[in-house]
């Protein structure tokens, strides 16, 4: 992987705070041509999943080289290992918590590295906020040129966070919603791909919660207005919708609420 | 309009999700160079006059060269159109559904091309995310120097937003609140220069819900503690403000309130 | 202070409207190779403090040379004035209302010019929005290596906000909660140093509200799940914590709730 001067983050430092600053500063201190690009700074407090939902969904349309950095850290300063994990086209540089794991494992995972050299460290390190003293200072020090290697030594444990499977029966797939975004979309754990691979071509019902819902749609465009329906999403995910309106609301539905496919 | 490698954002993705941040990636790996530049990620969702008045209000401080992405984008993979609008100074790319029009018309629009050329595209375009398929890729290619008539045919055609026109009456101007900014000050449609042409020189009264304003202070510093006034704000329009405090919050009053100012 | 190119902006812009977006665009008008660098624009509406806290806990991070720019400026357009604060490794650009003065105290404070001179300004200052008119524009002639001096006359005078000093009794430190952040840590005025200092080794017990809590802690991880602790948080203060969850919720506490520490 060469060397490309890109380090992305994705945090739950929030906006208001002096965090994410602090942070950029460090990684800008070792290497001022870098560019730091935010993809979040707003997932949920110590919510690893969704950090890793929301790096899996962006980290893979970067230029090859970047260096995405994640930090969604609450057991900062415990006995959890700080990594870096080389992939066929990134670098990931956090905390060995899962956070990264997804967004890896879909790039394909080359080497997996325990950040150990407190030479790419800031001096003092502190307990409390790793981000700016070890993760920033060290994914600068990547888009620098700095070798993998260096970093401390190699390791092939790494913790996974995995998108629940669904549960495929003859003719029913039974899955979860794993996301809710700002628009208030419910995306579900059910790739596109497998409606057709397990239940052949043919309309769907779609039912969560009150909801039954025919056929996948194409677009939020086509979707009746008022009622909620279901497509196949821009990460690859069956979601269920609402034209110019929160599915979340309307049907009441949440993180975790069972969606069932079948053929009709 | 010469190259320029800076692109700005304004959409309605919110700051939690992947989808700011995919899109970045998706300009970065066109053109690495590119300085991606958040205007807004927090418009309302589907909230196309909102993102048009964020846009005029912020795209015309840009370098000429400038390449500004709109994505308010409800109608995404329906039948509504994706243009670049060529102007005096700028670039701007996104749905032909009115978002970038008000921005683009103050600029003096020279042409207007809609994009049909998949070249320039993302591979296997979705039908739900054209902001990371299509039109951050776009602006990526005209940042690295790509014209705009190889994106697509030539077109007259365009969605047009505009402010509503306030009714000048004799010794009346009624206008209305168009937006409510982040510190609670109602912004009308009504240009502070408007006043002086229509109503002359001389003190005059502003009035919006139960509140009734003399005179036109200069700036927020100069209003009352706990009192509402009116002012010329940033944008040339006029709006009702409160020092350090929210006026919205004060009267009650939200967008389409009706606004008259007469002469005293 | 040698040029560098980037500039951060922490300002109460929030980040819905055209403000930010206005403002970097004004900023890269006059140097279009800067690197614009959020520190927050969600400052809470018109809190220096907090803006000064925030800036504090950021600025002090960056390389050489970076030009910090400050916009929570409830006296925009009125007597305050605008300066330029050069300090050991920084420039500071914005309102003279005690934002920037704690973050540039840190640093060493060399020198203070209040900006007069209008050829760096934009023309046709409006008296609402001088960090699109002033500071902006200001900061990024600084980043093209114009000289402080010819900004405008140098000055000694400077509004100077600060941290509130804890009282230390014999056995006892009394502070206070100087700001939440969003994760709900409460953060107090006591410096970690400082209880070593005067209340020497051995155990401590930290009273906020109904809670009363021993020892410090070193890592957010090692505090008991559900109860709330202290430590010594990145920024060298003492803070209230809770392990996964918000101590400002669990304990009701806010903003200027008194904190005391005691050798057990």
């Amino acid at each position: 992987v060469k060397k490309n001067p890109i380090i992305t983050l994705t945090t739950d430092f929030g906006l208001r705070d002096q965090y994410a600053g602090a942070m950029k500063g460090a990684m800008l201190s070792v290497n001022p041509a870098a560019l730091p690009v935010d993809i979040s700074h707003s997932i949920t407090a110590g919510d690893i999943f969704e950090g890793a939902f929301v790096m899996a969904g962006a980290c893979g349309y970067y230029p090859p080289g970047t260096v995405h950095v994640g930090v969604v850290d609450p057991g900062v300063g415990g006995p959890r290992r700080a990594v870096v994990i080389e992939t066929e086209n990134f670098f990931f540089v956090g905390p060995d918590n899962g956070l990264m794991s997804l967004a890896a494992e879909r790039d394909g995972i080359r080497r997996i590295v325990e950040i150990k050299n407190e030479e790419f460290m800031r001096p003092d390190v502190s307990r409390t906020f790793h981000g700016r003293d070890i993760f920033g200072p060290v994914a600068a020090h990547l888009s620098l040129g700095v070798g993998v290697c260096e970093l401390g030594p190699q390791t092939t444990d790494l913790d996974f966070i995995r998108i629940p499977e669904p549960e495929c029966g003859d003719d029913e797939i039974t899955g979860e919603v794993i996301h809710v975004d700002t628009y208030g979309n419910l995306i579900t754990n059910i790739e596109g791909a497998l409606i057709e691979e397990r239940l052949g071509h043919g309309e769907v019902e779609v039912r969560l919660k009150d909801a039954v819902v025919r056929g996948l749609h194409v677009s939020y465009a086509s979707l009746e207005p008022g009622r909620v329906g279901a497509l196949t999403g821009s990460s690859g995910y069956v979601e269920v919708a609402a034209r110019e309106a929160s599915a979340a609301a309307l049907l009441g539905a949440e993180l975790g609420d069972k969606v069932r496919v079948r053929r009709r």
